[in-house]
């Protein structure tokens, strides 16, 4: 059966420091390397969300592009866009790690698609460094 | 079993309006918004072909390249490049969204691969807009 | 003398025809190729705005960024994004290559500098097509 | 059940050329067209490794991504960069082509993965030229 | 007479925060908006250092690339790279604008090039926003 | 006085390697490290030709961007594309690095520009790695 996605990219910049209250200092230290130290670091990270939808014979489209841009402007964008990730509650106890943002907006997004459904989260951290995650599908 | 692909990248300028004449202008005007203005606006596309293939020991190429840049020269780039997408007799019907063209260069290319199968059309719209389209294999 | 200056990145999409009224169409033909063709075709355009100032020694700055993002917004962007350029009034005369955008685009900025002074003007047509104008200062 | 990547983007400058002593010359020259020329051309490679693993919920991480750059750049990037790859003992019969280099990265890299399991290779040659590769898992 | 130059890009990332102590926080939030914002963000900074030299008629170089690109390491990727700008001594009565940035990246190489002499310091904050600066001679 | 400048990108994939027979071989190691290899490697070149002229009030160009292009791609595509730039007769006694390629396709374009004038030549080697070369003009 023919499969449609749309891929939408959306940017902000931020700050985050990879760090876990879980473990002590030399272990955070051990494993996060430079992306452990103190005063943090930052990115311009870009999000793609594709959606998988099926082709609405008329309108030749699969998914409200609007109405999607609209909603990630305000659920994701909004939210992180010229902050620290670490002092976001999402992350209170959880690890700002590209793998954990993309889970993030995935659960964040999940149930806020126009139509269509939400197939993947891309997370571009740095020109060389690139995660993705598809989750379970909306209950 | 091990999987070989490989992908080419096209490119088209192209101008394009999305409207279509089966709902009243303002619902045009609702669902497709300034992408609806009536005289259209346009794109540097680019299409993304993945073909699908086994190896050839000896050769180690999966398709012959030179043949399908030859075909999807003839049957893509040379019909679209520097013209509007609306005026296309495959659009004289069907609104020229990303959608509709990722699935007519399926269709037009389906059964023009040289050797190994089309496994996937990308179109790239604007650098934060991308739509991929797996459709039937060929008959 | 040190010489700071800031180069903001501006997109629209837009149809254009490359064709003037005061040549025969087949001396539009010869000269444009297939930019003349009858439908128009369109770009992915990138304006980079350049101001060069001197620094605020208390702020850092050479001019106010959002300022100026907003008035490019207001008269360039707005004016040209899902647009055929050919229908905007300044083109009526005037044909619409990247040349002469890039000049509309400098008459258009030169008074509207916040602080600092217009220095340079860039338009990506398409990733092999690029074209830069300085024009004259302010009166 | 949800699934995590990481995909990490590693570059080498090398020679190649397009030939096979299987073949008499002229089948080459058929072929493999220009890229057969006997001195050989060239390309910026970078190669993408994918890897999919389980979230480990106190780092955030599915592998030592550290770990990973340590061995792609010696296994790969030492291996590759600034050479002739079809002096390279492992293209002493094989066609240097995309494929090929895709296959043989995934060999090399299968059992060296940290944590997690490699999932995909990808080799961009040129901008518009681009192969994956899925091979066996680990036996 | 002609001119040589290369220009050599160099990456790092880290968090910074617009803002001066020398100014009231109204004024800070008016002046830098978001980016004043209190836990700061970040970016994948992209740093451009022009060499303009004389042609070696032996070597074909106009300057000693691998000295540069150590120098350039150490003294500023280094420094920046997986930290908080502010946090900088540089920065204790500057603020992180990009127009400083840039500044400061000359003042630091402007006596260590190998040979040939600086001739500009560019500045990737996102890919929208670019910042370019030409200081005075070593004296 | 106003300026306009187009400037175009080339690209061609070549071999190079990096040594001159005026200087015995460790001292050809010594500067020019891994691009002294002895089997060479190669990178996809851009070259960006950039033409400076005046505006023509009519067509609204400052030069034949059709022949331009024919004369480039004879000139300079045609020459080195997928060959070893070593081999070429005009690096017989000249090392192939940037800056002499870009002197050479400057030599090569001075005097074949349709209208307007050669303003600058462009190499771009790799992503992070860019030469510019601004020569004599035509005699």
């Amino acid at each position: 059966m023919p499969t449609h996605t749309i891929t939408r990219s959306y940017k902000f910049c931020a700050a985050h420091r990879l760090h876990t209250d879980q473990l002590p200092p030399d272990v955070n230290q051990k494993i996060f390397g430079k992306c452990n130290n103190a005063n943090g670091h930052g990115h311009n990270y870009t999000v793609h969300v594709t959606v998988q939808g099926e082709l609405n014979p008329e309108t030749g489209l699969i998914t409200d592009v609007d109405l999607l841009d609209r909603r990630v402007k305000e659920l994701i964008v909004d939210r992180f866009d010229h902050q620290h990730l670490n002092c976001d509650p999402a992350f209170e106890h959880v690890v700002t790690t590209g793998e954990n943002l993309a889970k993030l907006v995935w659960e964040i997004l999940i149930d806020q698609i126009p139509s269509g459904r939400l197939a993947k989260i891309g997370v571009v951290e740095t020109r060389d460094n690139f995660f993705e995650y598809i989750g379970n599908p909306q209950p």
